[in-house]
């Protein structure tokens, strides 16, 4: 276990820290890009490396059905597959289990799930989930969870939490036959206060690496976010790092680290990118509108990234109609510089204890800017 | 006018020389990837570069359809537009005139044809295609000419060629009035030896400061096109660059290379590594085959490509099954660093006066290489 936490420093209730993963190390806050099938879309790990991305999400369940852990084992194991040698967090399947499969059956053992590829029959343990992980070398594993639809009512979500609480202690006892880099629990507990507390008072004990909330981002309102995140991290230990899964827009990145989240992982950057939404300090830019067509300027003036340093909002605008895959490419790369640079930017305010002013500079900026949306 | 040819070596028939642009140089024998939009498709300007491109290729007929002269010009020319500052031909159009939109009409005058787009209604005249590579700053623009299908009879063809020639004698009069870097004529003739020498002979007195042999690849046998080209080539001026345009397959390279030509273009590269068609000195890898699911090994033991230094077979067939994007981007960059270094490697030989054996090693590894076609 070469895994290690620093906290650095402190302004309010955010925190600005170091994660040691023996190999490679990661500045907190961070954003973290998702590379689901082992990539991340778009993108090539030297361009990752050029817009600064220090650790990126990959996805059991995806990587599990396809290619396999036989083949990534043979191929020498999750880093060396795809070419990163930066950190690697990678999520347990629960929730893709039941946010993509068909047919799956949870019970207290686990979960039996139909592949969304082909149909085929398989079942995730949280031992093999953790087995699964260590064997293709994640840096930081995460434990399988249930995270229960918005639409649930609490009885549900308690009798969920109840399965996903003993789950993670299963975890825990699995992680110690095997050496696992790291191992995340994850808070469930929906949009109720008193589940939050009861599984974040259930996790804080155990013998985590860090902790991440997860259920966030599923369709409830945003106060609800922003009211179960302070009752959670309340009491999660301070020396450890916190994960808020699947988060999210700008503002909820500013709002989760003022509220003392560590990490964050998101598909907005590359898919809203893909889409032709371009995120920049003014708002966002849709690039597929007319007015763009003869603008000669960058996405946005003075971003240091590789498409604003050289192509104009006209060239873009160009390849997004022509449906030439290159705009996949310098959309993602802008956006995801955005967004890591966002947070860079953070860190950098709660380290000179500057945090609040940086908070309302940002959304300054937002409503001065000439902004799409 | 700053365009110059410096014939450096002559290996019998076999060329090797030097381009001068005026901002950049390029070196013959040199293969130039396609960019159909301004862009080479999955292809990055960083990665053209590393690749060793020196010049790209881009098409009129797409340009002017879309996104138009205007907007070109109004983003500074198409070297600013695409954000590449080496070398750029443009193509005349005809060929897309020809083989994409509809209901096209051609008389002495020009060309009416219907875009492929949206059917709009255009006229191309060999006066404005001239004007056209000159407003958006192509290093070297090509005149208009009709490239006859394969199918068509002698007569057809005469009548043709006579149409063709009479065009170049036009943008020979229109490049007088603008400074086009400089302007390639077209010899056409289609697999008529006699017809051929009627054009590279109507061609060779004109101001071109290159020629281009058309009208290869459209469906003739392989004969036919090593036939005619020697016949083309006796008739053109030794001191001026000769380009077979849309060429080829690897072994149509190095043949042509030993029959005196100097450029070449091709989609090949680009297209067939998006299918998943890897090419290598010892034969063609279909990447999509169950044997490469485990395989550790590059695409080319030894190939200096950014995918064969950091990727193996296995991660590449796993990226082609789940459609990823960056598949395309490493299966390109990898097929476009065959093609250029091939030639490449072809001029050393010219410049070693080894060019036969050069020949001789190249069909002796595809031979006894392992490959799958
Ligand atoms: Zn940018
Ligand atoms: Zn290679």
């Amino acid at each position: 276990m070469s895994f290690s936490f620093e906290l650095i420093a402190e302004d309010k209730q955010a925190r600005a820290g170091t994660i040691d993963l023996g190999h490679t190390k990661v500045e907190t806050p961070i954003f973290m890009p998702v590379g689901t099938n082992a990539s991340v879309k778009a993108i090539l790990p030297c361009m990752l490396k050029a817009v600064g991305a220090q650790i990126v999400l990959s996805n059991t369940y995806h990587l599990y059905l396809r290619p396999g852990i036989e083949t990534i084992e043979k191929l020498s194991g999750l880093h060396r597959f795809m070419g990163w040698k930066r950190g690697i967090l990678t999520d347990s399947g629960g929730f893709q289990v039941f946010s993509l499969s068909d047919l799956r059956n949870i019970n207290p053992e686990g979960v039996y799930f139909k592949s969304h590829i082909d149909g085929s029959n398989h079942f995730f343990s949280p031992e093999y989930v953790v087995e699964l992980q260590y064997r293709w070398g994640s840096d930081i594993a995460m434990v399988l969870d249930e995270c229960p639809p918005y639409t649930m009512d609490k009885s549900y979500v308690k009798k969920s939490l109840d399965i996903t609480i003993n789950w993670a202690k299963r975890s825990i006892r699995a992680r110690r036959e095997h050496t696992v880099n790291a191992l995340f629990g994850i808070v469930q507990g929906g949009v109720f206060d008193d589940l939050r507390k009861e599984a974040a008072i259930a996790m804080k004990d155990l013998e985590f690496d860090g902790f991440a909330i997860g259920g966030l981002s599923v369709g409830e309102p945003t106060e609800d976010m922003y009211r179960v995140v302070p009752i959670v991290n309340e009491f999660l230990p301070k020396n450890k790092p916190r994960y808020a899964m699947g988060i999210g827009r700008p503002e909820n990145i500013i709002e989760l680290i003022g509220m003392g989240v560590d990490m964050f992982d998101c598909v907005m950057p590359t898919r809203n990118a893909r889409n032709g939404t371009l995120f920049t300090r003014f708002g966002v830019v849709n690039i597929k509108r007319q007015q763009y067509r003869d603008d000669d300027r960058p996405i946005e003036e003075g971003c240091g990234c590789y498409t604003c340093r050289n192509f104009s909002r006209g060239y873009l605008r160009h390849l997004h109609k022509a449906k030439e895959l290159s705009f996949y490419t310098l959309a993602s790369i802008h956006n995801l510089y955005y967004y890591i640079n966002l947070v860079k930017s953070a860190r950098k305010a709660i380290l000179n204890g500057r945090f609040r002013s940086f908070k309302d500079e940002f959304y300054a900026l937002m409503k001065e800017g000439e902004a799409d949306e």
